[in-house]
């Protein structure tokens, strides 16, 4: 441990939440995002030397900060959703939503209501991934203050931060949540470095799913850059987002960039497309970047279909490492247990810069 | 039987559609809508020396007739929905959306694309309940065909007419289905009438749940009146749909009335409800007047919460019989099996005018 030491924020309160199903196209099958992702990527970084690991602070108005980029009624919806949805004497430890504010629902001309009771679940999430338990609220609190937390340190110049939040939140629009996000990290912390002195702010998302929350956010602002690398809207959830055309809207017009990936992607065609997105987020001289750092692009993980290897995630980081302004990296996705520590431990040595050796690493950047 | 029998249309082809389950608030439980159900109204008016039953036209042209009201895009994905989304070798019995285009997943000014595999859907569905399964497609369209079979002797001014539809239909809007329902056979069946001589149709939907599609799809024309006593969209699926100032827009302004209801609503309060509703109705002089008719406010309906007795469908239905002009009944909800074949059985001898016997019937009209 030293001066330099790379900040490393815990998220405590991630333990509440614990889905234990998800429902996927009408089943219930086993939840994919578990308390044991958190311990096993804590396993990997607790005997580093080279991370100072911390809380998050306990005197964050976090409700303050997360009205910033969300709706009040949906931070409402979810602070009282498991009391006002759960019956009294309900054995179930989840609720879920199952009818949906479609747009198709609604005769021209009218709106949604803000139905005060049954209904209220389906206007707020758009999937059946996404459950509700008695702690599920807390817990998405806490994750804001993890990413706000080592915000902190990024704003002070310490060039690679790490957020280790849980649940995860690139999914969660203005309005909406699901994808197993309840609120958006990323987007919370973006617009808390923008009102604490960071003139522009980019998110480089590299989960496997589109953000699509995080750009429906900053969709019309040229003050936060949005760039995602995902697996295709055409077969990959969430479905209906993340389309190469979908570069933003007046004031942010120019400043979305998608990139859209085909099946199976390996490695290398990966790290290419990777270098042009960062060349691109380079451009636009932010003060800072975020990245929403997913690990679901790995080989075995349940979750997608591309196909990098642990090696990958080391030259993946270099990349970042390499990008010239302080990097605040915020955990997203990645279910694939058993080598999740392994993974992030790699993208973190090469953020950081380590000349570690790592067996068919590409040498340089990318 | 004479020749002032009521013409009662079968529908044959809703056996093919047996869903095992629904979910609900992300459960699997029983299906509401058995084919039970259809047989125990076929049934209670097999038996019934005053109908005629017969089945819907072998020669109708179905699908040139739903796409006069729905989305060509809608039909294409049901007609193949079975086939693309469910696996080979999957041993499921019926497939449901999990992702849905809420309208808060775009950024502005982005639209909701049409992917066309995984995600397709959530574009088309609007909740968990309506299952797709191998034969479910075909069920719908013989759904249809009872309809507008039936709908051919109302043009010609046969005074009361039954068309026993399953699957329902009027939960599905131009292009987005749910509810249980597939195609908006009332829909559909109100634009043939239109598309064959009747100037002026009204649709008067007493399902207990908010015929959303069917309101969406007419709200701005002023050729067909479209309302609707429901259980209130605060507490009652489909939760989004179905305000007392949701009336009509542009050229359809005024020519929608929706009526929604208080928990346990009884029959003498329910009876005054849809006199006004049915004054409104005659108001508008229409050539024709098709009922919504579901079942789901009976007293014991799992799936509402109205307290209706057998006795009230007769005081209904005598409602009906004296409107002055031609009534098209199309099955739509109702789900208390055990009692469903009596329901409809003194609906049809309220409608009919039927000097029956109802120990505690209202005399008169309502």
């Amino acid at each position: 441990m030293s001066d330099n030491a790379i900040p490393v924020v815990t998220c405590p309160g991630h333990i509440g939440h614990r889905p234990q199903v998800e429902v996927q196209c009408g089943r219930p099958i086993v939840a994919f995002d578990t308390v044991a992702r958190m311990s096993a990527v804590e396993q990997a970084l607790r005997g580093d030397d080279r991370v100072r690991m911390q809380p998050p602070s306990a005197d964050l108005a976090v409700s303050g900060l997360i009205t910033r980029v969300h709706d009040p009624d949906l931070v409402e919806f979810l602070a009282n959703a498991w009391v006002q949805q759960s019956g009294p004497g309900d054995d179930i430890e989840l609720i879920f939503a199952d009818t949906f504010a479609h747009p198709g629902l609604h005769a021209p001309g009218t709106a949604t209501k803000r139905p005060h009771q049954a209904g209220a679940f389906g206007r707020y999430c758009f999937d059946t991934i996404t459950g509700v338990g008695p702690d599920t609220y807390d817990a998405a609190l806490g994750s804001v203050a993890t990413a706000v937390t080592a915000a902190a340190h990024t704003l002070q110049g310490v060039p690679l931060t790490l957020a280790l939040s849980r649940p995860p939140g690139h999914h969660v629009s203005t309005d909406v949540f699901g994808g197993g996000c309840y609120l958006n990290n990323a987007a919370i912390t973006a617009q808390w470095m923008r009102d604490h002195g960071a003139d522009k702010v980019a998110i480089v998302d590299i989960d496997f799913h589109h953000g699509n929350g995080t750009q429906a956010i900053f969709y019309e602002r040229g003050d936060v850059f949005y760039t995602s690398l995902h697996g295709h809207p055409d077969r990959c959830f969430p479905y209906f987002t993340g389309y190469a055309d979908e570069t933003g809207y007046g004031a942010g017009r120019g400043t979305t960039l998608n990139v859209p990936m085909p099946e199976g992607i390996e490695g290398p065609q990966y790290l290419a497309r990777l270098e042009s997105t960062l060349a691109a987020t380079a451009a636009q001289r932010p003060d800072a970047v975020i990245v929403s750092l997913g690990f679901d692009t790995y080989r075995s993980d349940p979750a997608g279909d591309a196909l990098l290897n642990t090696v990958d995630y080391f030259a993946v980081g270099q990349a970042f490492g390499q990008l010239g302004c302080p990097v605040l990296a915020i955990l997203e996705g990645g279910y694939a247990v058993a080598d999740l520590g392994a993974n992030v431990r790699a993208w973190v040595d090469g953020a950081a810069g380590t000349n570690a050796s790592y067996p068919g690493a590409v040498n340089g950047h990318g």
